[in-house]
């Protein structure tokens, strides 16, 4: 294992990184801003995957798959989509390399340039409305409800594990509608979909909204979010689904015809969340010791140690533990027994807590004797005594309890890092020393809402939904607001 | 659904691009190349997927993902790798576009030149094997068994829909073991997993084997394959599994310390199988009607179709049938009632005909009254009537026999397809007017090989495993051969 992480007090930013790479979730390659997920973190990421994907198909979405290129022109057709990626965009200009002359290895073969160059994907919008064109005619082909799991690429220059990579994995639901109406339903739900599973599966609270005109999806007419809290004070945008109105409809001219026979331009939507996620998983729950895993997405929900000395005692703690392990499995429960003779049990002990695993079992000769389980919770690391003939159910207890504790637990922080101010000088306090969100009155413009941001670095992550309107004054410029909206430094 | 298929006896290559375009499976995009994966088509890839990705776990594989983009460099470490690929790589060398000065749209950003090109993987050796060098210092660290679902990017001059598109779905395993014994025999295991699922679950009966040298994979030592046979007589190379030696390991300078302490290469292997299995499985069993899936892997194993004058006789039809769909999906059976009002019932069989559905059920007023519904295969096209009481049982015994018999009928046309011949005369006949494997003896040699190849246009397939060896003289020159090989032209 190595020596012990970084605390959060200490470095906060350190104790993430490293965290990351010694739990195995993830490491930088040796491309640019492009990381390697390796087994541990992609497990997870597979989780999180069937969950969303069982949930896209239960609100009526299909997959499909469309290129990972988009000719250069494509992108053009959108002007502010174009505006909001061009300068972040893999070119592909060549498609052939060729041993250089002078011998010095393998150079671009010139002669290979492409007439036109292509984008590697930084998003799908433009490649799926040239597509959609194609299959819309009448409002009987209407609507069409798509999702994509998928690579995308968009060139950062500062980079972190899952927070922001070059390369990073998603998916980005784009789905075609005959009205408005239509089109702004579904992008909500999809916000109420992902926002069921960050709490539910993940843990994470989160806080529904939209974005203001400045921090929109470039394209969007609208865009909703789920916000979450990180234990640094800092906001993470978790998802974002977006209400696209014509634009793309417009620009790739896609109509349909309705129903009295008249042609309309399709209205749209999509929606995306991304290996991101697991960046907040890691920083909303994890601690100086290790990862903290929710059960519903842990790989190995609980592990079984043996203590034991000599080969002769491991044979038989193996003999009760094996049918513990089966049962366990029938019940949907992932147990690995780790019998492994090459480790001690504290390095063991060690190992899983850093790795997260949500209970685990030491059993030796006493407890043979006795007829009990070592039983120990991550989240607490809490230990107790459980007699054999309990143990099933109480694992399975536990679980649950576990889900709910982490998710009760990063749900207090982040109620006790909502601060209400109505001074310009006390939000800079609050956001300079406590962080969290700050909910203040803001006057609508985009001008208040720079000069904040460049005095303090926060940003507007969202205009809360599903709050009571309240009249006040901006904090800034005491104009009138009729509702306050959360305000942080974001990562 | 537009006019007829084009049959097979009047062009194949032309009825296979309809059919897979008709039935939604997939089409050509805007960018050359690189095909849309549709709804229907993607469902079938995902029941490959989960069925594939269970057997590799069910093997020993875990998941990960490593970076899309392989700087040039990398790819040339590997010699006879990178000459087998570095003809067809999708290079990227800038980052960033810009507005163009004139005005006339954007155009690359010259200022944003990557300093090292980056190559759009083809298949992933190199990334992979760098990053094994730093996870690989002792035996204690190996075997390491990883699979990676992506996408890839081969430039072909000529594509066609799955059977050879410039980027392609995969997944491809990378294995690294302390000895050559235990690669080998991963490798060799990868080639019976791809059999047995390319044989069970798309009823496609394959013949196993290795390839010669000048047919390999770039880069390895011997490659094992499973070679199919289309109904127009040509062969397709369904999967691969390679041994690589220790080629990749010395590129990349991956060493461990054996369980004595002293330094040795490690051992690899690769493999794959990718979205050509798609038109694999479209040309073996489909008809001049439409798609024929096999029941293990249709999206819809069973659709029902109501036939009803008004409402009032719809809703008693569906009062009937709904407890059935219930019932049915209980099995485990995925089921579509399809009582759309805007379609004929003519019009949806021949929708569910094309598009491959195992299992049609028709009812209407009259059977209603006699208790019976009308069930029809799609494999044969028979249709019987069947008691209500029955109907269940009825089914489930239909898809398995669809399966069997559509697999049976595929490896019956391929063991016509198999002929011994013992001259080069009688070859040259076989491949021009019957086609399929042609079973003869060859001297070994590249020259010989390439002569065939350039003569007739047939390629050697795979030297059979599993076979008696006989000796023989070489159908073209004479010489001695200890086994004869299997020839055919190819896909």
């Amino acid at each position: 294992m190595g020596k012990k992480l970084t605390s959060r007090s200490e470095d906060y930013s350190k104790w993430y990184n490293e965290l990351v790479v010694k739990s195995d979730l993830a490491e930088n390659s040796g491309v640019r801003g492009c990381m390697v997920i390796k087994p541990y973190g992609f497990a997870i990421w597979e989780k999180m995957q069937a969950q969303l994907d069982k949930m896209f198909k239960e609100t009526g979405h299909e997959n499909a798959y469309f290129p990972l290129f988009i000719p250069k022109s494509y992108l053009s057709k959108e002007a502010s989509h174009v505006e909001g990626f061009a300068k972040e965009c893999a070119v592909v200009t060549h498609y052939r390399l060729k041993s250089a002359e002078d011998g010095s290895g393998i150079v671009v073969d010139e002669d290979a340039k492409l007439e036109e160059e292509l984008i590697v994907r930084p998003t799908s919008e433009t490649i799926i409305w040239d597509t959609y064109r194609k299959w819309v005619q009448s409002y009987r082909d209407l609507p069409i409800m798509i999702n994509q799991w998928a690579n995308v690429v968009r060139w950062e220059m500062r980079t972190r594990l899952f927070l922001r990579t070059t390369e990073f994995l998603w998916q980005e639901g784009h789905t075609a509608h005959a009205t408005r109406q239509e089109a702004l339903e579904e992008a909500e739900q999809m916000m109420h979909v992902y926002a069921e599973f960050a709490e539910d599966y993940m843990g994470v609270p989160v806080i529904k909204g939209t974005k203001t005109e400045s921090e929109r999806f470039a394209g969007a007419e609208e865009t909703y979010c789920i916000e979450a809290l990180m234990q640094d004070g800092k906001a993470l945008q978790a998802g974002t689904s977006h209400f696209l109105g014509q634009n793309f409809a417009k620009a790739f001219d896609v109509k349909f015809a309705n129903k009295e026979g008249k042609q309309e331009y399709v209205w749209a939507t999509s929606w995306g969340v991304s290996t991101r996620l697991m960046g907040a998983l890691v920083m909303t729950h994890s601690d100086d010791n290790g990862l903290v895993l929710p059960p519903n997405l842990a790989p190995i929900q609980v592990v079984i140690v043996p203590i034991y000395k000599g080969l002769e005692q491991l044979d038989k703690i193996s003999e009760k533990v094996e049918p513990l392990v089966k049962a366990l499995r029938t019940k949907g429960i992932s147990v690995k027994y780790d019998k492994r003779d090459t480790h001690k049990p504290g390095f063991k002990f060690n190992e899983y807590e850093l790795k997260g695993v949500p209970v685990r079992i030491a059993v030796g000769q006493r407890d043979l004797e006795n007829g009990t389980y070592e039983v120990a919770r991550r989240d607490t690391l809490q230990k107790e005594l459980v007699p054999a003939e309990e143990v099933l159910d109480k694992i399975k207890g536990l679980l649950e309890e576990i889900q709910e504790n982490i998710y009760k637990k990063a749900l207090d922080f982040r109620n006790d890092h909502i601060t209400e101010v109505d001074s310009y000088d006390e939000f800079k306090r609050i956001i300079d020393e406590k962080g969290g969100f700050v909910s203040a009155h803001w006057d609508g413009t985009k001008e208040t809402e720079d000069k904040i941001k460049e005095e303090t670095k926060a940003t507007i992550r969202c205009i809360p939904l599903n709050v009571e309107k309240e009249a006040g004054k901006c904090m800034v410029t005491g104009k009138q607001s009729s509702q306050r909206v959360l305000f942080a430094k974001a990562y």
